[in-house]
């Protein structure tokens, strides 16, 4: 996989270097290349924003650097042999980025990271790209950040980790929070380790009981708890008849009650958002 | 604000000296400590992981190296004069962190991050600390990413931009995605600078008609609009009383309907996620 990412400070992309993307790269799965957008700029203040039409706060990033500096990164990864690019923009306002799109964003040959500052990149630039390549607008959460560049590491990191050949074990997957399969919709539980007993704190003892379907329903039991816990909307989704009769224990333990049709579980009044 | 980051992969946090946080640091605003767990381990290979009880993939991190390099960065941080610590664990098992949690963090004096890898902590570490200060375990979205040190830099910058005298302009925050106020719950729509016209793309006539009441409508109008494409959880979360005819219409236009009570609208089927 290619990526490329245009950002007006190229210096916060330093963590593509290290641990799990630096291993991809240095084992030839992925291919990083950072530009400074202001290497597109041709006033001498190197200027990349200006006042936002309409009035306001804020400043906007202007189409012509980005316009550039687009067009300068597709023509050099064409000539190195990429293909189908598709133009990834963080932004609080684009739709949810999630562990399915992670997958889909794997299953594509080459990215382009476009990460404003600011109010935002001029609309037009979305709307001629647009035109060209399918262009993903993301928000990794519902919370503000300076600009793009902590998205763009997220992004790649939780792409890269998907690429084959990069992570270490292959079942690691497995079991992830949100990954699909078995433990579909439901938070990792606690682990533990060595030592058994530290600072007077033991283990539960079925760890170590070597019954493993008893270990596995302990694990399932503690994840739909802290599911209920942590992530009620997680549950609130979910059809009941997902649920076996344990887990309706939990959750009628928990406070919860099935809806009147039955088909789903409510979350207890005080803890509603 | 005082914050301690410890973490296996310390030059992972250098996007910290960087943009706004960095200008929070130099400022005097924030005062940014990276620690090497691995400074805490007593054997030669520096060991900080071992085989999860009750078997599966992957590695848990021992208790020992977190238990001793926390105990010496509460105790440095409390010498250095800082006070009443929380302690930030970011996991895919946490709560959800959102910008309400950012405020939230923002008005602590001292938050120590303790950034997973592998399969998570010992369970252990967040019980024990959890008696001594508030415990935090967040997640930045629904996806997994190698390691928690990109939540850190997220979390780090949401909380620095909201501290005083770090974001240059005050009116700044008022328009963001997510803030409370007029645009609460409603995603930021387009933006555009000079110049009028590019690659033959033009502005809206509205943003040049110094209108302000009408600008004022055309952007709640947009941002609607994509908060409904994008967002259309964020549209069902709200009582339908806080919409006017315009956005009446324009849930209409997109398929949405009322619910038979009339409280909430519902997205068209085909958006169902």
């Amino acid at each position: 996989m290619r990526t490329d990412v245009i950002t007006i400070f190229p210096e916060y992309l330093e963590p593509l270097n290290v641990s799990l993307v630096g291993k991809a790269r240095a084992r030839g799965r992925l291919d990083v290349q950072v530009h400074d957008l202001r290497e597109w700029t041709y006033d001498r203040h190197n200027t990349v924003d200006d006042t936002p039409y309409g009035g306001g706060p804020g400043m906007v990033m202007k189409t012509g650097p980005w316009g550039d500096a687009l067009d300068e990164t597709i023509a050099d990864g064409y000539e190195a042999g990429a293909h189908a690019p598709v133009l990834v923009v963080p932004t609080p306002s684009g739709r949810p980025f999630t562990q399915e799109l992670a997958v889909e964003l794997s299953e594509r040959p080459w990215l382009i990271f476009a990460p404003a500052r600011y109010e935002g990149i001029d609309r037009r630039v979305v709307d001629e790209y647009a035109t060209r390549m399918p262009v993903y607008e993301v928000s990794i959460g519902d919370y503000v950040l300076a600009g793009g560049e902590a998205a763009v590491l997220v992004i790649t990191e939780a792409v890269a980790r998907l690429l084959p050949g990069v992570l270490g074990n292959a079942e690691s997957h497995r079991d992830d929070s949100f990954a699909p399969g078995a433990m579909a919709d439901l938070l990792e539980g606690p682990v533990y380790t060595k030592p058994p007993e530290w600072r007077g704190r033991t283990i539960p003892d079925i760890l170590l009981s070597g019954h493993h379907s008893k270990i596995a329903r302990w694990r399932r039991d503690e994840a739909f708890r802290r599911t209920a816990l942590n992530r009620p909307d997680m549950i609130e989704r979910c059809d009941a008849a997902a649920f076996d009769k344990k887990d309706r224990e939990t959750l009628s333990i928990m406070g919860w009650a099935p809806e009147p049709g039955g088909r789903f579980w409510r979350r207890p009044e005080a803890m509603e958002e």
